[in-house]
């Protein structure tokens, strides 16, 4: 089997929510699993390019709003947040993710697809552990446990640990897919990732 | 005939760079026209978004350098500039162009094409009337009086009223393509401004 498809993204990010959505089907065409890698644009990636939010941004962030709103309908996709709404606290829902792989890793992508779909489809807040912890739910996953593990200090240097290796990996953007240590940054890339595969890169 | 593809891009930006070189064919397949708008990135635009060039900016800078000589493999796109070397000054063809559209308008894209590929493809300075003009010789022009057009007062109002409109317009980025009222942003989305013309919006 080929090497995996890692797949860098933030829940808060609608561009990662958008691929996620793909991705799956994307790799298992190409005979190739998703190594799914939650990380955190706002709170330390941003900092690191020393950037302020997109939606914050003169200019990008009108048009960014709009892209969205278009994409979904595009693609038939749910979209039940409203992007102008606060995000809250981004930490939870990527903390329980790595206390998931790191103790029932089989959960992984049916958390992150649980995640995903209540924080854009439904527009659920997913601010605290215990928010987090009632989604989960459906994945099989006992949600006291899962409060507490995203409450966690194990939970939280496992995030650290992520994202500075997303960072040392040159992640600046969700979704960003590497294959084979090429990287692909945007939603816009998946056509391109797909080529990328069948030909054997060029 | 439809209304224009209004094609708003700086003479620096690569990928507008490489998307000047589908968009004509791009419109006429859909019975349209180009209408090409030099904009000036670096100058203009991203000080009002507050940002910085996007080669100096922290991790996105390296992906970009990686990304374009993988465009330019993927297309056979000759590209005789290294990235890292000085822009230069980016008014003086921005400023021709403009000169050139208003006293010569039927040679407008015969100029967008030859500034593009001297700085790209050739790795040609165009920082100065000059040079600007040296290159627009094979496009019927006179060099003296190009070399004057661009370093008129004329040419120099032409682009700053043309600036202000493209910010006006919410452009940010280079490519901006712009049909009937609906923007898109970026090289990748070509394939979605055919989907739009095609289907008629969604």
């Amino acid at each position: 089997m080929a090497a995996p498809i890692a797949f860098y993204f933030d829940f808060i990010s609608p561009y990662g929510y958008f691929a996620s959505l793909r991705v799956e089907e994307l790799a298992a065409r190409h005979g190739r699993s998703v190594e799914w890698r939650p990380m955190l644009l706002g709170v330390a990636v941003l900092k690191v390019m020393g950037l302020k939010p997109l939606l914050d941004t003169p200019l990008k962030g009108e048009y960014i709003r709009r892209d969205v709103l278009r994409h979904a309908r595009r693609h038939g996709i749910q979209l039940g947040r409203d992007l102008n709404a606060s995000i809250g606290n981004p930490l939870p829902p990527a903390r329980a993710f790595y206390w998931v792989r790191q103790h029932h890793p089989h959960l992984q992508a049916r958390v992150v697809r649980a995640l995903y779909h209540a924080f854009w489809a439904e527009g659920r807040d997913l601010s605290t552990p215990e928010a987090v912890a009632a989604v989960l739910v459906p994945a099989g996953l006992d949600p006291a446990a899962v409060a507490a593990g995203a409450a966690s200090d194990e939970a939280a240097t496992l995030l650290r640990n992520a994202v500075a290796a997303s960072i040392k990996a040159g992640v600046f953007g969700s979704p960003t897919l590497v294959v084979d240590d090429e990287p692909f940054w945007g939603c816009d890339r998946l056509a391109e990732v797909d080529e990328w595969m069948s030909v054997g890169g060029w």
